[in-house]
């Protein structure tokens, strides 16, 4: 029984997966199940299933309460980012859903504070999941998306996992897109500059006021848009401390491939130590193994040349054990890397352990490393420090090597415009 | 670098451990490390560290608000736990916090909803810890809380494991009791029946509104108290479902220790699932031996006759390796039942398999199992549903088997003032 029993999409793959499940015995409690749930999902969106009886989350309903106190936007990045608080636009969107009567009708409402009870379901079990994506100004001064429709996605698979609602993703992008017509002439205005953005936060809570360890019954979806720092250029390249042996981000069967706040807060004291030893994040390892997943909440890669062949390879933890977040920046380089790197560099998703980091920094072999993500873009790695031990790692110049800053520019002109793609999702704006 | 420099207290040996530390390289990164915190707060608080300039949580700032408008109080507590929200009673208790300035001023206000901004932390990242406890109304007509020191030592170690503030534990509990002292005369009136009890909800959220994983740097600590269902009379005894192969609540590196949010939404999943057939709860296990954890959020007990020696022992997971919660009522049992049952019944915290209990069943050699934590409080168990296979569990009586109403008889004539002990701390109530 999932919390909602509302509709929608997911991967086809998922579909093979549940039938075999159905022959299993305790299917549904499997974690595989959520594939046998989101297979469900996506069959009732063909029609296939009988039709709920719950409101569906609707875009096309969206109410407009634009602000009437319109607020002064930063004159930088760099001043908007300097406070303690992020500096929001005018407007959200929000959505309430309750388990009897399905989703509200969308508002775009001003920015402002919530109201929760102390009890919320969200204060006290983590009901929660959130998804980053960035809207850029591009070079043609149209604004754009990048893929979001793989964010949409992704926060369907964070929201059953976490036991919040399902809908539709494509309203949720809708919804994206809705609220930066409204707010991005303003706050991302034409003539601003070609690397201008704002920063998108697409988050759904459990609401429901009552203490006990239960899936809410009522749950809000907001959408707020706001500025954030710059974090690709970090001087001297990022410094990664490995993770200790008695820490662990995510473990086969948890959820570390879902973005639910439940990955983050756990994960902070950790980074706190590292960073107040000169490190920029940590590198998580997993197993007695020592495999590299992520880069604090960043996907991670290396170019190195292979052992036995010699082969340049751009190597990355690969999704199928679901320790890691499928990325859009990644899946996005593993992608262009496939078809614009053929026959020069190989492009592979797999296990790898910190040993062979150190095996291949001592024969030479690392090429150059970069970390990926919404926040981090393509940042480069110049230092990993295992266990005393420091693993230089080659930086051609100040900005990176010459594959980190090739796939760098390639999703770069995408956001900016620069190369029409269908990765780059232009916004009507309404003026 | 703790997220906060405040100070105070912990088990004595956490010192020792963390001297130990302090000679092996990477000491504060490791998850251990925590411990090696928690020693230097309580270094602090006997004066050989260097005072801090931030404010100390102090409860004997408190702030009286009393309510205006007083709420009726509800005919029973099955009336008040009929509904989807929670029933609070008038009042609750808040004390912001703040890096810069520390703990401010202590406020005991009319109960009512939380303004928290889009971004605060806790709705994005689970920078969010509680505690569960309840305050009874004893046969003698006195207001006593169980243990409450356990509480706030634990509500502690959960904080700083999260990257939330440190605070005197016992101003915690001095603030627990203040709330009692005013709301409990009218909301567990006197002469109201020997079972009744309130339920206090400790809370702290992260509420710094700036998005980036990052410790915040506000926070909200608060109590809330509340009416919640008698969960410890089970017609027939609790079922349990064992966890998938591929579903883990927690791991050894983990949290599963600490009673933060990120242990309970990711476990939501599983919970519905098992409950949907007929399952009151799941029992965790742990790895490819599928070690027996916790069921569901609570502590697990099986009394079984040793394989070889035929003695019975009353058999629960350890804390050493830290995937369990040490809970306060699980403690409780294993001190009293090691003091009162010594030479009927041996007390041993061990991993045991699931294997082990279904050979035990096989063998005639399960006595009774029961589940105990503060919401279920002793609540017998009758079934264990592993991989297709049920494994029955003697119930002497509908309410349990012998030893399950014997530790349950001493825990509740401590709570309800039949027997004077030091763990029943009566509260002076304001009138």
């Amino acid at each position: 029984m999932a919390p909602s029993a509302t509709t929608y999409g997911t991967s086809p793959a998922s579909e093979a997966a549940a039938a075999q499940h159905k022959n299993e015995q305790d299917v549904d409690l499997t974690g595989q199940a959520l594939e046998h749930k989101m297979a469900e999902i996506a069959k009732s969106k063909n029609g296939s299933s009988t039709p709920s009886t719950k409101a569906e989350l609707d875009a096309s309903k969206l109410i407009y309460e634009l602000t009437t106190s319109p607020r002064p936007v930063p004159a930088s990045i760099e001043a908007a980012c300097a406070g303690t608080e992020t500096i929001c636009t005018d407007h959200m969107v929000t959505v309430a859903w309750d388990a009897e009567t399905g989703w509200a009708t969308p508002e775009l409402r001003p920015y402002g504070p919530l109201s929760l009870m102390p009890t919320a379901s969200v204060l006290h079990y983590a009901t929660e999941c959130f998804e980053g994506l960035k809207v850029y100004r591009g070079a043609d001064d149209k604004l754009r998306l990048f893929r979001p429709d793989c964010n949409a996605q992704r926060m369907l698979t964070s929201a059953v996992r976490i036991s919040l609602p399902a809908f539709p993703p494509v309203e949720l992008e809708k919804l994206i897109v809705a609220l930066m017509a409204v707010d991005g002439p303003k706050w991302l205005p034409r003539g601003g500059g070609p690397d201008e953005y704002l920063y998108l936060r697409p988050t759904m809570i459990g609401t429901q006021p009552q203490l006990g360890v239960q899936a809410p019954r009522s749950a809000l979806l907001y959408i707020t848009a706001s500025y954030m720092p710059r974090l690709d250029v970090v001087k001297g390249g990022m410094r990664l401390h490995t993770s200790p042996e008695d820490m662990v981000r995510a473990w086969v069967g948890g959820f570390g491939y879902a973005k639910v706040g439940a990955n983050y807060g756990p994960s902070l004291q950790a980074t706190i130590e590292a960073r107040a030893r000169g490190f920029h994040q940590i590198l998580w390892l997993y197993g007695p193994e020592g495999y590299c997943t992520e880069a604090g909440a960043s996907n991670f890669f290396v170019v190195l040349k292979d052992k036995e062949t010699g082969q340049t390879q751009l190597v990355t933890a690969p999704l199928d054990d679901r320790l890691i977040l499928d990325g859009v920046t990644r899946r996005s380089i593993v992608q262009l890397a496939r078809e614009r790197l053929a026959g020069e560099v190989e492009v592979v998703e797999r296990r790898y352990t910190i040993a062979e980091l150190q095996d291949a920094h001592k024969e030479g072999r690392i090429v150059e490393s970069f970390a990926a993500g919404t926040a981090y873009f393509v940042a480069p790695v110049s230092l990993v420090h295992h266990r005393g031990e420091d693993i230089p790692i080659p930086m051609a110049t100040e900005t990176g090597g010459k594959y980190t800053k090739l796939v760098k520019s390639w999703i770069s002109n995408i956001m900016y415009g620069q190369e029409s793609h269908p990765w780059g999702v232009v916004i009507e704006e309404r003026e």
